[in-house]
């Protein structure tokens, strides 16, 4: 498996046949399509022609606003991109040279990966646990190596479910400040916290630290993708002025500016519409990721270890040594039933023997169908 | 003036006592409004939450086959794109490597400057009269130059107006096969011919040549930017199959996919909206052209050259040497009539004398009053 792994695993899903817990799709059924087409006829009406013309780069002056006023941060350390991705992509173009220490936690966003991978950096995997980040662990390293940035995803992760706990963020941060790494904090999943207690954010802990966005060395990105609809491609970036001013030169050069009807669009649902939304997504997830839980205590052989999210789309499991998921996938998919293998998600290499499950696009009883016939194939590989 | 000098303009063009023919602008009174609310609301009828909801990194089938059949070519060969500045971000991206030769007409597209700066290649200018590039200079460059590639806008070329003919067509695609140098045919504006007779494109010449699309050495990159409208920021790619294949995998990490929304939208819009639409435009840009034209001949001074377009949205002027068009813009902007300065389109330096002026978004009284302040200010910098 390659970089395009992702890729070649959602095709898989979309066999009707296919129980996939493969692709971190959100949940089609609970997209608000009335509210997207009250809100394009709106925009249409008010707007008018200048919804279909081009725009600024930084994004539209409302939507910019808003997410700004969330932050307490101005307008001006806002910048739109199309999909989180995108944000990333810039990042690595404006904030990588061919051969920089880039930190990342072990594992961690295969898609973080890709876009980073064509500025060629060199990574240092950092190890996690339960609480996410090692941070003592992260200490020596920071110490041994001439880190340019670390990236990492502290609430409910990708791949693992995983978050970092309070007490490590507010050490992560200091850290990092103390040695001059750059973070990048991922935030698609933080809205969608189904139990526990919300930690401060990376971004949240730099602004405190440093008293002025400007000087914040925490750079944060989220996207409406997962509370609202990931088809619209909106999604942000939060970050000191030098930076954005990089930003924008390089998304000037990437696709001139994100749509002007999608960013018109989610300036109308921010108001009403998402907090509903989130609501709603927040509860179901809940709901999938018990059901998902229970059924694995109910289908699952002994020795298989799991994550227990609070939040988010996804939980992670680690199987006794000398299983290898990539290996298993295809058996799997001929009973009908795909996850990710965890091994693309290490930047190094390692986790042979674990794989990514995502519950937010299955019902409760394509959970049940779907984690039955894995739990039937885990039981035979490992006594096999 | 850098690489950000075409956002710079536009936030000149925003200022609403100044008339601008500086912003390649399309026409926002022609962008059809209710055909694309018809759109959407049928989009959202009939697609439900799939048109909400990822979708492939290749782009949305129906459009891809559209596209694939207009060209006579299949669906696999086109590649969507988040706006045609992503398709010159992401063959940049694939194509070039540090110090690759690129070779340019002079002047070019300063947008496609932008996208290949990152990648750091080295640029020839092609020397260019009113026929495009002079094809004889060309032959002289590719027995002296390694070259990679070769970037051209062979219809009304942004920013001169000029289209290349269809002699020189044929040579230029032939001996770039010859020398083994890659083309990238950048056509924009193509559908937008209001005088002369078409000629065919790079891209059917080099297909006609090697009589499969998978061995064409010619990339084609189109949008629906200016004859439908730019705020949906759909744009294709055409070209062989190995370099989709590196494409999809570079727009996989750039934004994952373009907006699934927009491309269904434009996929119910191609058949009978879009055909409607170039007629319209293609229409009112031949007068509007006209109109500046005959102002710019009742009111510049002798001595100031121009193009003569057949199509698309700018033209060229040349002034009598001495005159350095970026030091009078501060002056014209005060006359309020804005352009843009010809030297940022020069690869390699040149052109101060020489400005670009659309007439595409600009009515008849404005292209009255603004011509004739740009006729006033050039004859004093003539006489001083």
């Amino acid at each position: 498996m390659n970089a395009s792994a992702i890729r070649e695993i959602l095709k898989i899903t979309q066999r009707p046949d296919v129980i996939s817990f493969a692709g971190g799709l959100p949940a089609p059924e609970l997209f608000p399509i009335e509210e997207v087409r009250a809100a394009t006829n709106a925009v249409l009406d008010r707007a008018g022609a200048a919804a279909l013309q081009y725009s600024t780069t930084e994004g539209h002056p409302p939507l910019r606003e808003w997410i700004g006023a969330q932050a307490g941060i101005p307008a001006s350390n806002v910048q739109i991109v199309t999909g989180s991705q995108q944000g990333l992509d810039l990042l690595g173009k404006v904030l990588l040279d061919e051969g920089d220490t880039v930190l990342v936690e072990a594992p961690t966003y295969l898609g973080a990966l890709q876009s980073f991978q064509p500025y060629l950096p060199r990574y240092v995997q950092l190890p996690t646990d339960d609480g996410g980040i090692d941070v003592d662990a992260l200490e020596e390293v920071l110490k041994r190596e001439r880190a340019k940035l670390l990236y990492a995803v502290p609430n409910f992760q990708n791949p693992t479910g995983r978050t970092l706990s309070a007490e490590r963020r507010q050490r992560l941060v200091e850290l990092t400040a103390q040695y001059g790494v750059l973070v990048i904090e991922d935030d698609p999943y933080g809205q969608l916290r189904f139990s526990g207690e919300a930690a401060p954010s990376l971004y949240e802990l730099g602004l405190q630290l440093h008293g002025d966005p400007d000087r914040n060395h925490v750079v944060y990105s989220s996207s409406f993708s997962k509370t609202l609809a990931p088809g619209l491609r909106d999604a942000w970036v939060q970050a000191a002025a030098p930076i954005i001013a990089k930003l924008i030169q390089a998304k000037q050069g990437s696709d001139l500016h994100t749509p002007t009807l999608n960013q018109m669009i989610m300036a109308e649902l921010v108001h009403d519409v998402l907090p509903r939304q989130i609501e709603r997504v927040r509860r179901a997830y809940g709901e999938r990721a018990q059901h998902m839980l229970r059924a694995m205590q109910a289908h699952f052989p002994a020795g298989v270890e799991h994550t227990t999210p609070q939040g988010g789309m996804f939980l992670w499991l680690t199987l006794p040594g000398g299983v290898n998921t990539e290996a298993l996938l295809p058996r799997a998919v001929e009973r009908q039933v795909a996850y990710v293998p965890g091994r693309p998600f290490y930047a190094l290499g390692g986790g042979e023997n674990t794989m990514r499950l995502s519950y937010s696009n299955a019902t409760p009883a394509q959970i049940d169908t779907g984690i039955r016939a894995l739990g039937g194939l885990l039981q035979e590989a490992l006594t096999a």
